[in-house]
């Protein structure tokens, strides 16, 4: 038997939409390095970004029916994350399911698996993220939950958790603590940039961190060419 | 001993040529998801198109020498598509052979190796789909066979075959059979088109195809979050 | 114990310099074929192109403390060239280092793991070659060795050695052997130019090298399709 | 910060054996095909066969500090399961930790990155699923949690769930969820005998399963070789 | 629609026999480096060693309903011979359809894709060649042809043509080439046989194949250590 | 122009021999944790081990002649390591180069590419190290240094060196550091035989390395499960 969960809790919009200007690596440091989907998920387009809320969708291998079931469950300001139940490159999501979550206000898509019509959905410029692009077609004859937590690309996704997702891959936070890893991007974030203007006029992270000192009590040694070895 | 088919028999003009308006998807789809050469044969660069017939070659690993054999077998209309005898990913092919299939009309490569001057064969917008993006350079000492059937990324390519490739993959269609996959491939963008307009005003893919009844058969049931287990 | 080698030797800067007008093939070839880094190592972004003297830095997986030191050690002219201890795919370098990398005039990094801030990295038009792009942090606790000699994907790199990459990959060439290599490809180009212009009027490759007797040698044989088997 | 769970609720021991006689594939399917390990996790010898309960222990890259952490927190009839933070193949564990893990009576381990001394493993019939068996050695220099919940090789395991393991693969239950498919495990051998008497005595899947009619149904034709196509 | 051939023209029991004396790497010199399949097919235990004539079945991904109706189609000599039509890994088969086939005197089974019980199957010793060790499960839904061409693992295959696999490997050779090919490889392990005496005697491949004179006209030069470079 | 150096320098023989007691684990540990090939180089049977000094060799993709001409250059003690200039899995080498080798005191092969007769190599217990098993033949055609620096697995090799090669992989020690690493590895095994018997007895790492106080120093915490968030 398959589920499909409604109504689930999502994060609070103006806490989604305030990762809008924060990179995956600066969110993903903020929350203290965790929740990184593998790095074989890819953008299908660079650059690329997408925030939003997470409805989460299992299938088959080579079965897109659930997908179909997944959206409309999804409302503006989801993204929509798919994982199947065994290892599939094949081609689950084109143009047509893209245009329908367009329709509906829908951020992206995370799609451990294939996706086809490439070209048409960088067009569109809908975000995705997947582990393959490819053509293989997908039947519709089984089952799968929808709005259950599942694993995606090694990291657990619970529905209405934030996703934030860019060219450096995808993360994923937790909806209750979704507020205070916004709150450390902030400063993270803030920090960065006077960073950036320190090391644009040539100073080094050796002095603007500190890190001589302990580099020597670790045994860091320096010689000259001539005399080495 | 190594043996260059002449004088093969193509799939007529005007049939290949109506592959034009149609993605791989499409037309895998529209000969029933059969054809499709292997996800790992990527476009080297996005967004690309290409349809030809098929002139196939076998080269040894490392030994480019039966691609310039190959060329001479090229008309206007073809599309070269190389294997080699085992797996490689060395650079075979280059600009100077793309200048020169390019001079006879040829449309494209297919190839289940490396090629280099990735920069200029984009710059030439010459269409290439291979294994590998790779300056590793070759031989020319084995001899191999020209326009015999081979197996290209594990597919079956007869030459004188139509090739379609885009941004999702390649696919391959028997000359016997492509005037009738070319009907169906048009049959079906037609119900695309409709459909796309369907799904564009919000029309849930549920409704369209009519899943609802057949879902709860099987077993689907919703269930609200705060009910859930 | 870990060491910084300081004052290396770097190949004479109008030898390096004299490489910028060729692709990595060229060069891969004028030297022998040999001195390519593995096909993994490809481009966050294309076209690409960058030359310079390598300064080698050791890391360990997961630990970016000595991109840190070896900045220090890079002058204008350089490429950065790092690998890991044991294989990693973590982001272990993003905008600042690269802003900083920048300041001091350095041309490029060779990374055998993964980098992040992709999208910044390609908007400020800075050249990377990774194995992976990742947002995935690291830490700072391990020392390694700055301009020690080093195996990056799979080639052997001495510091003040050049470095050649471009869309097809990575190549390095020794301090002493840049000179001839350069030459060599000087020649080549020069050849290549006249064969460009040969096939672009359609002459065929077989003619132009003179294939045609050597292939019969061997034993290749013309058939007519409707002869064949 | 990293936390150590003590005192952790456990699979009662006497439905952990209970699944000592079957396979993980049996189990596999009596809980409904869930709960699976991806298939890059493979045993060090054959045959092997473990159950236990779980024990968690997330680790740095390159750093196997925590397992001696978890040791410490193993009990007999555990099975140690090891996350690293991002992609490894490092040697984390060798023969003196199995050797510490079985004075405790710790009945396996399951390690999603490296291990080494397998010859010696392997004398000692220490039960050991890992993606690699490599001597690169690790650091002890960064904290992880023990004891919370962590997703391995794909899949989510909380500590004191069922880890059941063979040639296969590896397999994890919930352990509110254990007996339930212990029962369904026990149903599903006691039919599968039976109808192994049929299979042997060479009667057909098909008649057992009565799948001819459904066959038609769908649309399969049979045809004489030479009256095909 | 998916179609059974039955009656297929098999390959001479007589001279599938024959090539239970050789090994993979002898019939696949014998019949000039050609139908290999891909080194990803790997034996589940060693050693290991099967002739037959070949059965062919295609499966949907994550589907095994087909090996079911294959298996009616296999006689006493054959091998059975599986291709997903999309990549899969899967576990397809199990001990009880090795049962199946047992009882049907089939010798084998070529699995482009996963298997699972593979201690059972080793324990029985029924000879299986695949891509995967995996308990994941299948369902059965959907058809597929059996006994006509397929794609395996690279190779194009016809019912009733010779499989020759080993501990190397798996190679398929043509219904009428077995016998040409099988008197060739009966030559090459004669002409080995004395080859191995005088190897086992210390004789050099270099004088026993006479490849000095042809390694000087090539350009080999001999040098000592300490006057190279 | 290829070369074979003549003559080349030898690590001691009682030096190299003194290994034949350690495994890789601890000789990689010995020398600081540096020299060690690639994950991806497996013995073909276990358990194994085998040290000796290294004669290097070149070949060709798919071309194993110089394999031959480095037979010649070897001696009793020998180990041969051969890479190949680009990446290849074909098998280079079987039964008849193992009797060679054998015939001169070799004691194993370290290649980076593919072997075959992989059951008659398995049962001459010929130790062999490779990237792949597999059937598929190469020619003689292109030639290669011997006994030049190459990189294998990615580790770089000198002829001369120890190779020390078990289950857990391969490392690489200089001729004029093996004397040094040797001792520290015979001081290495001293201590962990201690150790092995105090874990034996049920002393934990924690505290048999008294890793408690620097744990907790790091911030480490517990808690118990029903305090646990």
């Amino acid at each position: 038997m398959a589920v499909v969960v409604t109504d689930i809790k999502r994060t609070e919009k103006t806490i989604v939409d305030g990762f809008a200007d924060f990179g995956v690596a600066t969110v993903h440091e903020a929350q203290g390095r965790k929740g990184l989907l593998a790095s074989y998920m890819r953008p299908i387009y660079r650059p690329i970004h997408a925030v939003g809320t997470a409805v989460t969708c299992e299938v088959a291998p080579g079965d897109n029916w659930m997908i179909h079931v997944a959206v409309e469950q999804c409302q503006a300001g989801d993204i929509l994350v798919v994982t199947p139940t065994s290892a599939c490159e094949d081609g689950y999501f084109g143009d047509l399911l893209a245009t329908s979550l367009k329709a509906r206000g829908v951020r992206g898509l995370i799609m451990d698996a294939g996706v086809r019509d490439a070209a048409v959905l960088t067009e569109m410029q809908f975000p995705v993220w997947s582990k393959a692009i490819y053509a293989q077609g997908t039947v519709k004859e089984t089952l799968g939950n929808v709005n259950r937590p599942l694993v995606c690309a090694g990291a657990l996704v619970y529905p209405g958790d934030v996703i934030v997702a860019d060219d450096d891959g995808v993360v994923v936070l937790r909806r209750d603590e979704a507020a205070s890893v916004l709150e450390k991007a902030q400063e993270r974030e803030a920090n960065e940039a006077g960073k950036r203007v320190q090391f644009e006029r040539g100073e080094l992270g050796l002095d603007i961190y500190k890190m001589r000192e302990r580099l020597t009590q670790k045994g860091l040694k320096y010689v000259r060419q001539d005399e080495d070895r």
